[in-house]
């Protein structure tokens, strides 16, 4: 008996950058993403002989890692009652080279293939609030095309639905990988000090907002206005940071060059939007027929750039 | 008949970035500063003999820096019914190397020469007024030491006045010139876009309690705090820039790299904060004892990077 799960990873337009409850991984905000169909995590769940094991990409884990997975897999055991050893293999489809966080697939396939192993009847609302526990952007990989993560109150009313499992958009996501040193400052400790900010409680305050409009950017298939807010919701996630006390962030040289580089493409009427997470590399949103013109200025511009191009993933799949 | 005077830089620590009059330079938001001994401008008024014109470090001027000159001139004359043509020699030592811009000693000085050419009896309080015309930051550089320009609601009331013109602090600005590209984006046009960034408003809230807390610090001759605010204040100015719609940036590469410098210092012992005007160059506030230190740091780490050490400056001298 096993069970295997895959979930693709999200990255989010709208921006979830704090935590109302870091145990429950309630967050401040809702937000909003886009699944991703180059990037995915395939995780396998059977008992164990012993003790739990933890298998990465084909090698047995130990330490930090190994330890969130059980932990993880011991709160999901203590909701259902259930007290197996477990042995888990992961195989993460996510390049380090794209410059992403692999944890939105990773969470979201463990808890799927835990409820499959158990055979648990979930409904995606519930596996999406048990992804949820895992990782918060993990509750969104539950979903393909656009989803949103209500931020909700409390563990029952915090999880993410789909707005759209396949959206008619002409949408690509192409993941840079400007710079491959690990970044120094982990989302958590990000988050956490981002509150400093004299902005944060009026960033806050416009989420409901953003996030009306961004659906409405998705319900009229227009790209210009979804890029537009996308791009401004990254900057004002990276403006709080830098207006935290003290002050920090993600950005390296390279991010402001790339940041310049969108601006130039677009006055040359290309048409590309950036969005940033809690690392130095970009993601561009751009329709399909700008794709090669945007990869080439990536490539003449910056040594040794990574560029993968994504568009619309599905949500959780079975794989037996 | 001549006059001289001389005018002296100031940096500032509470920035002025928005305005809400164009023509009378009334300011959105009241700003304090340091004016600095390494730079100034010596300006001298003669009658000329048909045409006025503008000599500056001994070239003759004409286009767009001309014609400011004499579009004040001419403002200034039509205040006090006044009509001769005049001879404006100016000389700036404002290092193009130090990255600053030179308006606030430049139209200080010229305010200056002109009120004592025509034996203007004009008050400090006056005086900043007439040079605000020219220049809102020259509306500081009247006086030495701290000064704060209180935005006012009109002509009448937008003037600046000296905190501690002999300031007992010990602080020191480094001026680093990280990139010498002219910028893309003038003063004039990014304050203009600044204010479609949404935390624009909360900025301008915090105006008051910001200028207050400086003042205390002054007060108390506490740098930490002084830095600290210093330093917030610019990352507010530059994190508003990067939530415009659209966003936009003075940054350079080098300048995400010179604020990791700094953290770094920081995190070494040795204190100083950076504060960033409308360009990529940035300034350090340090007590005399790091600046030895600093500029090792940024010798080492950056190719051709130019320095110089400045400290508080007097306000408006004539020379003549």
């Amino acid at each position: 008996m096993k069970a295997t799960a895959r979930a693709h990873t999200n990255i989010a337009l709208i921006k979830y950058w704090g935590k109302a409850d870091a145990k429950l991984r309630l967050p401040l905000m809702s937000s909003l993403s886009m699944t991703l169909d180059a990037f995915y995590s395939d995780t396998t769940i059977e008992r164990a002989e012993e003790n739990s094991e933890f298998y990465l990409n084909g090698q047995k884990q130990s330490g930090q890692a190994a330890q969130r997975v059980f932990n993880y897999l011991t709160l999901l055991q203590e909701k259902f009652d259930l007290h197996d050893p477990l042995s888990v293999h992961s195989i993460n489809h996510v390049p380090t080279a794209a410059g992403l966080a692999s944890s939105s697939s990773a969470f979201a396939a463990l808890a799927a293939a835990f409820c499959k192993f158990y055979q648990l009847e979930v409904t995606p609302k519930e596996l999406s609030r048990l992804a949820r526990l895992g990782s918060g952007s993990a509750s969104r990989s539950v979903f393909g095309g656009f989803a949103i993560w209500q931020k909700g109150t409390d563990d029952e009313s915090s999880y993410a639905y789909a707005i759209d499992e396949t959206p008619k958009m002409d949408l690509h996501l192409l993941a840079v990988e400007l710079n491959q040193q690990p970044k120094k400052l982990s989302s958590t400790q990000g988050m956490k000090d981002a509150q400093s900010s004299p902005f944060f409680t009026p960033w806050i305050k416009r989420n409901d907002a953003e996030l009306k409009e961004m659906v409405k950017a998705i319900e009229a298939n227009n790209f210009t206005s979804l890029g537009e807010l996308a791009e401004l919701n990254a900057n004002e996630m990276h403006a709080i940071n830098l207006t935290a006390q003290p002050g920090f962030t993600y950005f390296e040289p390279n991010t402001i060059k790339a940041i310049k580089l969108v601006h130039e493409l677009r006055k040359q009427g290309i048409e590309c939007y950036y969005t940033i997470d809690a690392g130095p590399n970009v993601k561009i949103l751009t329709p399909l027929k700008n794709v090669k013109d945007i990869e080439k200025n990536f490539e003449s511009q910056f040594n040794n750039v990574k560029i993968v191009n994504a568009s619309f993933g599905p949500g959780i799949s079975y794989l037996d």
